[in-house]
């Protein structure tokens, strides 16, 4: 049997008693490491955390392990018991065995602000620019939303095999901005109000409210970074904004 | 201290452990109960499978307690440790000192059957129809969702105050089809690509792909159920999709 575990957001207890129990009962315990990472990190320290939770040892997957060798993992869950931990909440996989525990995502956490989770339109993933690639398909999609009066979660989005970098919400907006100012077609503006996020979930989170010019030069601490470009509001999210504003 | 805690989607188990720990250190323990249900039900079976679980007296509280009592446990929450729990992701309060424990909620466990939760549009809710009173509100947000090539979450909408009912994907599928019909301006129809969700999270939960004519007459079994309208697809998706269609 395979188990699919979604670690939550935060820490190692963001795991679900459901989740812990499927772990402690396995023969083999993998972690995805390249997507995401718990706030605590996933550094040696990380991994030992983990494993003094579980009582037992943590293999660490980098993405060649879980992209290239997946057809190992999955053989062995065919004999054995197999935990594959994801951070925040996993996907499905199938065809053999699979049982999937929830957990929280950014998805969900970003309701913390007090934006209506029904009001959001597609997410949009931004890359980081390159000085000869700078792609800017997300402009649409960010334009879409907002003709539609919907709020816009933007994550990190990656390039293939790209090391993990963690994007801040100030290179996010100021990439933001430079596609704006060469498109010109004001699907938003250095006074669009948005919601930085950082550390979502754990103890230390960090949330500012305020126009793109203003959240630019805010200091978001460490990652994990998201952004929300806000759409239209009605009157109780309005007053939930407020408590995030900067000066 | 409040602290508002996420009790997940499945059974008592699937609270997190960061949840547990600050459940059981609370002087004061109420759950809401009206706007979902744990698959395993409130009734007073599972209040006690709750108590158990937390080693002290919870208090179930209903539409009235939270909306017009609010005061009251906020108040207590001024004094004492106060933990008010709700099944899914909770939302934040403010103005007195609150932890928010982030849980799985439909929102993202949707995600099992394999549709990108990237390309989700708005979310939809959808009301009970009676003799007089068929709104169709939600006809817009779907063709626009359905314009943009996103998928569209259902979920059922609610009256102010109307007793606690459950809609099944048959009923909303019926109604869809009836504003349809009366609209007339193909926002989807009898051949729209749907998956019906029965009991997401839990063991027993039910998924089943197909065209809107044939999920009318699926029987999904016990509640919660939700409903996904199928957008644009990608051959990944496509795949995903196949593993759950109808014959």
């Amino acid at each position: 049997m395979l188990y699919i575990v979604g670690l939550g957001l935060g820490n190692e207890k963001d795991i679900t008693l459901r989740g812990l129990e499927a772990v402690q009962q396995c023969d083999k315990i993998i972690v995805e490491a390249y997507t995401s990472l718990l706030s605590f990190g996933l550094s040696s320290h990380g991994l030992i955390t983990l494993e003094k939770l579980y009582g037992k040892p943590v293999i660490l997957a980098d993405r060649e392990t879980v992209e290239e060798k997946a057809d190992d993992i999955l053989r062995a869950a065919a004999d054995f018991d197999v935990a594959f931990l994801v951070v925040g909440d996993p996907f499905g996989y199938f065809g053999i065995n699979v049982k999937v525990v929830h957990n929280a995502s950014v998805m969900n956490a970003v309701r913390v602000c007090g934006l209506q989770l029904y009001h959001y339109g597609e997410t949009v993933s931004i890359p980081f620019f390159t000085v000869t690639w700078r792609p800017d398909s997300f402009y649409e999609k960010i334009q879409k939303n907002r003709g539609l009066g919907l709020h816009t979660l933007l994550v990190r989005g990656k390039k293939q095999y790209e090391p993990p970098r963690y994007m801040s919400v100030n290179t996010a907006i100021e990439q933001l901005l430079e596609v704006e100012q060469n498109r010109g077609e004001l699907a938003y503006s250095e006074d669009t109000m948005c919601v930085g996020f950082a550390r979502l979930g754990s103890e230390d989170q960090k949330m500012v409210a305020g126009i793109t010019r203003q959240l630019e030069s805010v200091d978001f601490g460490a990652p994990l970074h998201c952004l929300v470009i806000v759409g239209k509001t009605h009157p109780v999210e309005e007053e939930m904004l407020d408590f995030y504003r900067t000066v």
